[in-house]
């Protein structure tokens, strides 16, 4: 192969690949190839345009650590993220939809007890938080254990201040015998996703705000179901028809109460996707 | 813009764009967010996969610092380098062709005389360069800028060496008031791109070798002319057939012939392509 030019590199570069061994690498490699140089040609990708886009590769890369997932954020903010959701998560009608991760969740945050407060020191109205978590046919999923994580009243995860070193508004609790949880936290409020990045340069670059709703993540994990990841979206927040990583659902849209003393109140009840059971006996299909 | 699906969510991301005011960033950004997703969904990415590629991007990241380029190593090895150049550098027949910047140009490189030697302690065999750059007429180039860089016998630019903190094998010069230049340097081996990084492990995942043919680095600067970025090949080199960033071009591969006193001796004359010029007259197209 020499001698290559616009028209026939992409065949060589898939000829290349020809030896991949595992099947479903060379099936992602090969798309991805293809969908690259289709990019380059059909934009006509200019020299100094290619060299902005190593920068800017470099600087995610250079901005994220523990701390810091730049590229998930990138990958948030392009709907990449909400894509790959909506191409796994094709549940059953009935079932708690599922949307974004994002980019603040960490893994080993503390346990409590039912009815404990996790914001441990959070800044925040007070929000006492409650649901269920059932299967597709009602029955409770006792001990299910909940990941859950919010931002503060300034809308910062803990991870992003920095004089703060623990788990703050965040934390693994497990649901009791009848499937039900309780716990008190903070109010969410609508925040912007980081912006002192090259992600957040796009952003201003393209024109747009880096804001998303205000919401409460959750992680739902229990043997036999498929692991719930999504968000509980606050009603009439701001943004929420233009989130900046396009994650709202309806369907996960709830009310969150004001109590006479101020502080708020929010219920949901997830439904998780039970997952294909074993057959039952020699003869099962 | 809510309870998007896999099908509906690109428009939606394609809509957030619309207030983009550079048209030609909207046009760039609006193609990219296509063929990104067009990719997702093409290959049905999994939520573990999608996270590999984080994984991947976040490694290619922290791999490059200013004597690494692991973007660009990318960017070469899945052919979008030379892509871009193909697409860049439609030259009239007679100029001699462009191929891959690669990562391993350094700004500001010593100047030196016609007629030294370059190697400044690089180890390898000697070898004398020399040539004319010409313009697409014939007419020579005087003080013709050329920026050269190479590896040395072990296949490692002077960055590579953790060691080395001066310019070795790489220099400026300038062609005399005929076009002409000469040097001394060392003669060029094949190499391994670095492959200790993900990029290298995404080769050995496909299957490929990390090997280039030998070949000389040069970029050539005179006013009026286009820049020429290219190479020099060593014929009969190995892997000309088989270079891993795509960048082998038959007018560029010509014969180092070894002296009588074990030396290497390499000749090319380079054509540049003119800019065009100003209109000449107000009565000018």
């Amino acid at each position: 192969m020499q001698n290559l030019n616009a028209n026939n590199i992409t065949q060589a570069v898939l000829d290349s690949l020809a030896s991949t061994s595992d099947p479903r690498l060379k099936e992602i490699m090969s798309s991805l190839v293809r969908h690259l140089h289709d990019f380059a040609r059909e934009v006509n990708l200019t020299e100094a345009e290619w060299f902005k886009g190593i920068e800017f590769l470099t600087a995610c890369g250079h901005m994220t650590d523990d701390k810091r997932q730049e590229f998930i954020l990138l990958s948030d903010v392009l709907g990449l993220s909400m894509l790959t959701v909506a191409l796994n998560n094709d549940k059953p009608a009935g079932c708690t939809e599922a949307t974004v991760f994002g980019p603040f969740h960490v893994e080993s945050a503390p346990e409590y007890a039912l009815g404990d407060n996790i914001a441990n020191g959070a800044k925040g109205v007070p929000c006492h938080v409650s649901g269920t978590v059932r299967g597709l046919s009602g029955e409770p999923v006792a001990g299910a254990v909940l990941d859950v994580w919010q931002s503060d009243d300034e809308g910062l995860y803990d991870v992003q201040h920095p004089g703060i070193d623990h788990a703050q508004a965040r934390g693994v609790l497990r649901a009791d015998a009848t499937g039900r949880f309780h716990f008190r936290s903070i109010l969410a409020v609508p925040y912007q996703v980081p912006h002192d990045g090259p992600v957040g340069q796009m952003l201003e670059a393209t024109g747009r705000h880096p804001w998303r709703p205000a919401h409460l993540h959750f992680m739902i994990q229990a043997p036999g179901y498929e692991t719930l990841i999504t968000h509980v979206f606050r009603d009439r927040s701001a943004y929420l028809d233009s989130d900046v990583v396009f994650g709202v659902r309806e369907s996960l849209v709830c009310d969150w109460t004001e109590q006479p003393d101020g502080s708020y109140a929010m219920a949901f009840d997830f439904v998780l996707n039970p997952l294909p059971s074993a057959p039952k006996g020699a003869g099962a299909a």
